[in-house]
């Protein structure tokens, strides 16, 4: 009996990275069509979108199942709650990856995204690929560093939104309101993107060290302030 | 042991109520703090988002407390799950009113909204406000009624927020990019915040009834459809 419990809370792990790489992937194509202003492509992520969606619905049902008839206490009780919430943060950058695409769409034939600002929607594009990758990878090895460099990974991505915001805000912006607003709404998606990806590397954190990795990267930080000249670094 | 049991489930209702009563307090406020440029204002819904955080950890631990202890099943396990849910939507919601407080407070003294938007944002954040207090009720009533009619309010919202991109979109609009971006971002707050309401309520109408809100929606429709001399009503 516990053996088919473990398997089943196996593959409730396989479905998370399963769902973890078909967002990543989306978030990529999705960038790809809205800078080429490519309809085939957004179209083809807005409909593989649903996949997602049925991957959560069952890892749900399997989840909620598996608590009914195991009932699971201490660490594999965290770890069916927390696949729940990794699950929602994964559909969730599914639907981000499809604002994406609809977004490309809606413009089509037309560029969502002027040519210069190209180079930093294709940053921000593939930096959101590379931290669901690597979520996938955390979910996968349960690397607690590999986690906690996502939130490095992060930074570079507020980095990229604020350099799309200067773009925007700069008296030399020619392209118009509606371009405006759709930046600003891209700008966003990426970043919530970001953010759950971050979200779900935290949660493996917890579950592998029952701490929060805010909390961790707070012990990290305040050991490297105590050596000395590195203050302010 | 049963009683003691339902008496925490109860008392987990009761968090979800109190976190849905200071969101919807919190877009309320913050909706007032960016209308009259109010920095106290914005700074207290600011601050106030902290125990919403803290309602949620402590919601969070009671529950999978509880699962740990009383390993429920059934409609109970549901109930347990669901309210994780719809926590995680409720903190969410601070979060987007922390959002407007936070936009108040870096665009003052300055007036972050427009005079000519200004009664299409007093509306969002009024209809913001109400959608989280028929949330609240909904929990605390679990009528079903009532949680369809948060639908139709949405829809509501998103009227406002078409309303407020054709505004954008304008030839006429004269308030510049910085403020085009502002209120892109603000009508995103608001639609996601109602988003999030809506959810909430959708949750218990699954509860309640074991269907998903969208499948009533659907049943009612196609009833509507069959009397004759509706089509296309």
């Amino acid at each position: 009996m516990r053996d088919a419990y473990h398997e089943e809370l196996d593959s409730i792990g396989d479905g998370l990275v399963e769902m973890a790489r078909l967002v990543g992937s989306a978030i990529g194509r999705a960038t790809t069509a809205i800078l080429d202003a490519d309809l085939k492509l957004a179209e083809n992520v807005i409909e593989a979108d649903q996949k997602v969606d049925e991957l959560q619905h069952d890892l749900e049902a399997r989840a909620i199942a598996l608590l009914a008839r195991q009932q699971p206490v201490a660490t594999d009780l965290r770890i069916v709650v927390t696949s729940l919430r990794m699950s929602a943060d994964l559909e969730r950058s599914g639907d981000l990856a499809q604002h994406v695409a609809k977004l490309a769409r809606l413009r089509y034939p037309a560029r969502a995204v002027p040519r210069d600002l190209h180079a930093t929607i294709l940053e921000m594009g593939q930096l959101a690929q590379r931290l669901m990758a690597k979520a996938a990878e955390v979910i996968i090895t349960k690397d607690v560093d590999l986690a906690l460099q996502l939130e490095q990974d992060d930074d570079a991505m507020d980095l990229l939104h604020r350099t799309l915001f200067q773009h925007l805000m700069d008296d030399r912006w020619k392209h118009g309101i509606e371009t405006a607003v759709d930046v600003t709404l891209l700008g966003r998606y990426y970043e919530r993107f970001a953010d759950h990806a971050v979200s779900v590397a935290k949660r493996v954190v917890y579950l592998v060290t029952g701490e929060h990795a805010d909390e961790i990267q707070a012990e990290l930080q305040s050991e490297i302030q105590t050596v000395p000249g590195t203050e302010g670094a």
